[in-house]
């Protein structure tokens, strides 16, 4: 069986998390790691057969290298897409593809022309609970009404907030993407929010609450709601309703166990952080990846999706601003 | 003890369904049922105590008549709150107030005037469940997101949703004054729709299915999703979530019992008919109406609480038709 | 529609409910109240068409009565059963039967003989979900185990204890007839336990903690796990297990409310009181009371029932105190 | 940090599970495979570094080695645990310890005098579910009732079952150690049972349906229910019971999704393989044995725990075929 030969591109967080998962995956090979900062080595376990390389370059030129994983920050994403692209590399990109409309156009043109596959990483398309509501969505028959919870367990710090693009941006366009995969495409985005947790993010246009409402190009009709906080952690529930019926999931929590006392019947809370939330997203959505490569098969996660997500992330915000509902070409 | 002894006015469904309760009620005596059409009582087990009249001054005039009951047809509502007012009986009406706003408002001052108590039938704030959440919510913190999910289990025949008022002003309604009993006022609403289940009813300007997004005057957000037709039965849930958690609850269903089979797991659908869910909720909103009659508690659901659902429900109305959001004064 | 004329026989708490239930049950007029203490109708609603009396033979001796329903204290059952039945009366009598099992098979002798209908009062059958469960029984196939946990809320008063027969006859004995209704006749019992809330026990050869294990006639196995005191509430569950599948109900609760928080998911308790828990029980057997009567439906719950959960209460109590597993004949 | 190096002493299917789990500890380094069949390593992808070898000699002489992992049959334990004690190798050894008594306590007697670190492999122990109950016992109070549901997804093939050592040697044992590791010794046990999923297995003095009870030796009761076959898939739950509440955990399922639908409320049968259900206890009992090793921390699952395990399974057949309580000594 031929393994695909990966290299890794940008190895902070998620980029060990890929690692991790890969070195467990008898379809990946790990070829390269590349970082300009070797300490990010330090204190992790890594392969000796892997190589470590803090240029780029190295990587391209190398012809036994079928793919990279780029986890590097978003500014950077653009330049090195095209050029891996050019290279004719496989590319898998973590989200977002970047942060200017004009630039994402024009690699995706590049992109298109090479040939390569190339795979966005929305994870929680690959989390065993939407995949499978999304397997089994003719169960609710013509598709009504969509619903989606997600709240993280805590305010970033505003520093953060700053530059993380907004709420809309940097958190509802994981729903956003999520609302396409479930339902298609949408044709109108209106929004309700407010700074109801840290009123000081106000002065950067950014809400920390919000109550975002769909209509699909379908006729279907959906709404995702928001919080930067859940006092109970992190919370991400969705619910597709239908003429047939409804498919929803429920929050993950680390054991089942429940107490019964005197007081109450209380059982655990969600699981609070999003690695450990969707950690097997972050395996699954590389099986994907490589039946596209090897088997042809139907990209799960495009370039297209990460384009019209950011596009109702634009929306959202411009309905934020104007207060006005907010359509989508 | 002192009773208070109560004319049922107008004995359908609902008059049944309250005579039945006050019958077990210590605090109440049903002293006349009223209703045009005698054949009303055929095969039903009334007191031999009960007087049935066919003439609404009978029961106005009886000076032993402490309060009246209405739950004859909406259109007759408002005449026969001014009278009973005049008459210095307590009242309590189910919903709607009346069909016409200039009227409501006519017969909330003439309300004011007399000094009766009125209370109105939004029987849902009295349902154990809302009622908990409603006592708890402190627990929650600051609010920040109402969610309410409320989905009949069937379309109703198009005859009757012609002359109905819409799915704001029939169904929504109930949702409406849910979200103002939990959050508070409404300043803003917005909704997407469409008639999903059946097309027939656009031609009465009429929807089936709703997307309401809410922002309360105290800036916290909120949804209504809103079906003629849940596949699985009556789905009347709801979420507030504030600073500090969550208070939920879940669907009622007739028996506890799950089966686990070689296919699935299986547990029951929610009850299907709404007076089954809400059945004790009509016995306990008389109990509110008896601590505000010889208890001077303030009223549970007042004649204001009425005229602003219909309100939201205008407004939900012009916001549809106009695609566009509806500020509330 | 004819209507069965019954008298209450016993009007203590037991006696009321049913009265209660009675009251709305358009099958039914409660013609008479017996009890030798008239103070039992003080502050308590009973309709004017009712007689009170204090002579049991006034019953028996009219002919209009249908039927009794004996609620009188345990050590009255043999004679009055004996008398209505000579009466030519129904029966609707509350468990257990009597106190001696020579005067009980006497009784029941003449019961037979007399043709009257006789229906035992486990009205734990009548719950919706053991009924449910009941008439599901063949999904789960060749029956392999049944699980029954039965806690009372509190540890009842150690004087009320001494006398109440002990924790078989006084407490167990509605799970045994529990077992016999799901999976049939049982063929050995053994029983291990203690006396773990309340040592004073001891001294009356009683326990307080019991788990009973099951032979049923039919090769299935069974075990009742039973405690005076569960700090969380009234626990009433129950799992059969077959060949294909589970059945299985959960406990009850007054409202489906949770509080998410950052300390827990709390939920509420098992109702505590089983007058509550139990409630519409208490109506449901009289609707198979009624068709016994009327419609000549099989018995649903019959003396001979009465006898076997007895001789299953007595035959764990032998178990305790030998030690050794005891078989039923 | 100072490494474990360890070998694993066979290379079948759970030798298999470890060594995943442990290439990704930074604990431990796998320095050999031991198995004598080469074919073991067909298919798998195991590190370069780590040595395989067919001569269990080879591991016991070399010096750098720290612990063996010993996963081989279980008729060779005895022998290699010994062997392994006396060349001062800490040891973890999957369950049973061996298959005749006699042996099995002459091997702890060696192991004592040796000094090393030995762990057994009742991996259950180290399920977050049962590690959480166990850990917040106190909660309960005073421990009055223990309720484990122990059922397979399937019955094995005939032969397997025929030399398998017998439902209680073979599958009650876990949960024989789970009673264990909750409440403590055990005094007494009786046994109900039969083979009601195929009878054939009679002919090996074998059933597959057990409810066995047990008495603790702290007057604590309990009960094990065990199925060779669950029609819905391999059932693992516990309760805990005791004088302040209740600890009790599910089922576990790959997602958490449920289909609301016209027929039912639908949700996923339980996890059907033991490895998926168990996963991450085989990698977390490494994590105990490291801390022993490393840390002195006392052993989480001793030489004597699976001696008394092994006493109740014999205890248990006993009864069953004896029909009365066994003491345990």
């Amino acid at each position: 069986m031929k393994k695909i030969n990966i290299a890794i591109v940008g190895f902070g967080r998620i980029g060990k998390v890929h690692y991790t998962h890969l070195k467990n995956n008898r379809d990946y090979k790990v070829t390269h790691v590349f970082d300009t900062y070797p300490g990010v080595l330090d204190d992790f376990n890594i392969s000796e057969s892997v190589k470590f390389v803090d240029d780029y370059q190295i990587i391209l030129e190398d012809e036994t290298v079928d793919a990279v994983l780029i986890c590097s920050p978003t500014n950077l994403h653009p330049e090195m897409i095209q050029q891996a692209a050019q290279a004719g590399k496989h590319i898998f990109c973590e989200k977002p593809i970047g942060l200017n409309m004009e630039q994402i156009l024009t690699v995706n043109e590049e992109v298109k022309k090479s040939g390569v596959i190339f795979q966005l990483g929305f994870n929680r398309r690959f989390d065993a609970d939407f995949l499978k509501i999304n397997r089994e969505l003719k169960k609710i028959g013509t598709p009504h009404i969509l619903k989606i919870t997600s709240r993280d367990p805590g305010m970033p710090p505003i520093d953060y907030v700053k530059v993380s693009g907004g709420i809309f941006m940097d958190m509802a366009i994981h729903d956003f993407d999520m609302a396409r995969y479930m339902f298609g495409d949408v044709a109108e985005i209106f929004v309700q929010g407010g700074a109801l947790i840290d009123p000081e993010i106000k002065a950067y246009d950014d809400i920390d609450t919000a109550v975002i409402s769909l209509k699909f190009t379908n006729g279907a009709v959906g709404v995702i709601d928001n919080s930067r906080e859940a006092a109970y952690g992190y919370d991400q529930r969705l619910e597709a309703f239908g003429s047939e019926g409804m498919l929803l999931n429920a929050n993950h929590t680390e054991t089942t166990t429940v107490f019964a006392s005197k007081e109450t019947v209380a059982s655990e809370k969600p699981l609070h952080f999003f690695l450990e939330r969707y950690e097997k997203s972050y395996a699954t959505e590389m099986d994907f990846f490589k039946e596209s490569i090897l088997n042809d098969a139907p990209i799960a996660c495009t370039f297209e999706d990460g384009i019209k997500a950011t596009e109702m992330a634009e929306a959202a915000k411009e309905s934020y601003l104007t207060g006005k509902p907010v359509k989508l070409s």
